[in-house]
């Protein structure tokens, strides 16, 4: 059996019993760790859960999977995935690899910043599409995600921002030379997030975000102990900027069909409470009590 | 300390160890019992908790929530919430309220629909905003919800349909007479909820649902043992009927920017595979291997 585990999002005690259980049944223990990650070391979840963790990176999950897969039609392995399995990222390609060798398979779902998003106070239902954000280089600065908040924000949906992360990836140079040195992980930061949606709106020019009247609200470390939730224009919080601390940070776009109590509720995070309620109430168009 | 505690989606084992851990140090116990239901009864919960849990009905959240937090400054208090806190149905009133009265709390994470819907092979990051549909009377159809499933069409997303749950609920009769006289549960099903989508189309005629062209995905228990998910058309889902067994059941409508792989991955649950085949290449103008 493949048994495919979110681990939720902060650290060791966020697997569910169901996922623990599955794993203590298990031959060899895989963690993903190239499309997001739990903000305690590898070492932790295997003193927790009494097992060597074998971390698979992204060479391993897309070029061997046979040998992840080896064996689970007699033996248990588990795949471990910060989240959700179908959060973020899925791993559909490798529930596919496993059901054409015949191998069974079960999911154990977890939290994942999809639905934990709606800590910031803002509805699930009024988020359209999630776009992802990847970091811009000196000649690749992809824009295609700002076509998907404009559509969001013509219907006036929040979007939620999924900030890239690297983790083991070779500078162009040892890519092209085939040497597996290895840059140090990259995480973006809210404060980088905001500089490249602003640059990519004074590209394209819609109308889509402003820095001073789009209102956003930051999310740092989600779930965990150290969660901070800020909310502020675009401008406010790239101006915030290390009040978020450490990795990993979300970012949420708040659209224009803004209900008075999700704008009550997030009011609580704002970084200037008389500025939010301005923009909520003259920009946004929301009836707030005075 | 008021922690609100997502239970996840089946039983008492999908709860995450630090939610346990928050319930085991709780002087009282809530469980919301009126938006969604876990698939076990109550006692199961407290024979595993090793605690009395209090059932709190919708009444008793929106009109004494002040008894659920009393003493929430010196005890710990938990509030069991099926799902996400944040999920399909939020809890910020009760935060809010939590909040006015100086009240500390802490809110767990768990899997919800929300989520958890993408173990039917479509990406979460192509679904637009998710919408509900309530049980119709014979003068009674709020019909909302097509304008929010044509805005996701028009853009090609996919569309969470979260069907209605009655728990609790008074007849007309008794509720005008103030007896607190309850009918049974209600929940759902898929093929009512393709009735009354199809019901919908008929009326409004925008041409964003075809019986025999729209392709669907129905899920039932979604995250437990018993998990099905079956796709087809709407008429296929809807002549399918018990195939879906027990309560929660769950319908996705697949947007027109399907995509080859989640195509190949649901054609695995698609009641007629070829007629899944071709309605995606011919309808919805994915580029499916031969």
């Amino acid at each position: 059996m493949l048994y495919v585990v979110g681990l939720g999002l902060a650290d060791e005690k966020d697997i569910t019993l169901r996922g623990l259980e599955a794993i203590k049944s298990c031959s060899r223990v895989y963690l993903e760790a190239y499309t997001s990650i739990l903000l305690v070391p590898k070492q932790q979840l295997e003193a927790f859960y009494g097992k060597e963790v074998i971390v698979a990176d992204r060479d391993m999950v897309e070029t061997e999977s046979d040998a992840i897969l080896e064996g689970a039609k007699d033996v248990d392995v588990a795949f471990l995935v910060v989240g959700d399995p179908f959060g973020a990222t899925t791993h559909t390609d490798l529930l596919l690899r496993a059901r054409a060798l015949g191998i069974p398979s079960k999911v154990i779902h977890n939290a994942s910043i999809m639905n934990a998003i709606g800590a910031c106070g803002l509805q699930l239902y009024n988020f359209g599409q999630a776009v992802s954000l990847v970091f811009f280089t000196d000649n690749w600065k992809p824009d295609s995600f700002y076509d998907r908040v404009k559509e969001n924000a013509d219907l006036g949906m929040h979007t939620l921002v999924l900030l890239d992360i690297k983790v083991k990836e070779q500078s162009e140079e040892n890519l092209a030379r085939g040497r597996k040195i290895y840059e140090p992980p990259r995480y973006m930061s809210i404060s980088l997030a905001v500089e490249q949606l602003l640059y990519t709106e004074s590209q394209r020019q819609q109308n889509v975000l402003s820095a001073t009247e789009t209102l956003a609200i930051g999310m740092s470390r989600v779930g965990s102990s150290e969660q901070r939730i800020v909310a502020g224009t675009l401008a406010e919080l790239n101006e915030a900027g290390d009040i978020f601390g450490p990795p990993l940070h979300s970012l949420v776009i708040v659209g224009k069909r803004l209900h008075p109590l999700e704008a009550e509720y997030a009011e609580e995070w704002a970084i200037s409470k008389s500025e939010w309620r301005r923009i909520a109430q003259q920009v946004y168009g929301c009836q707030l009590d005075e």
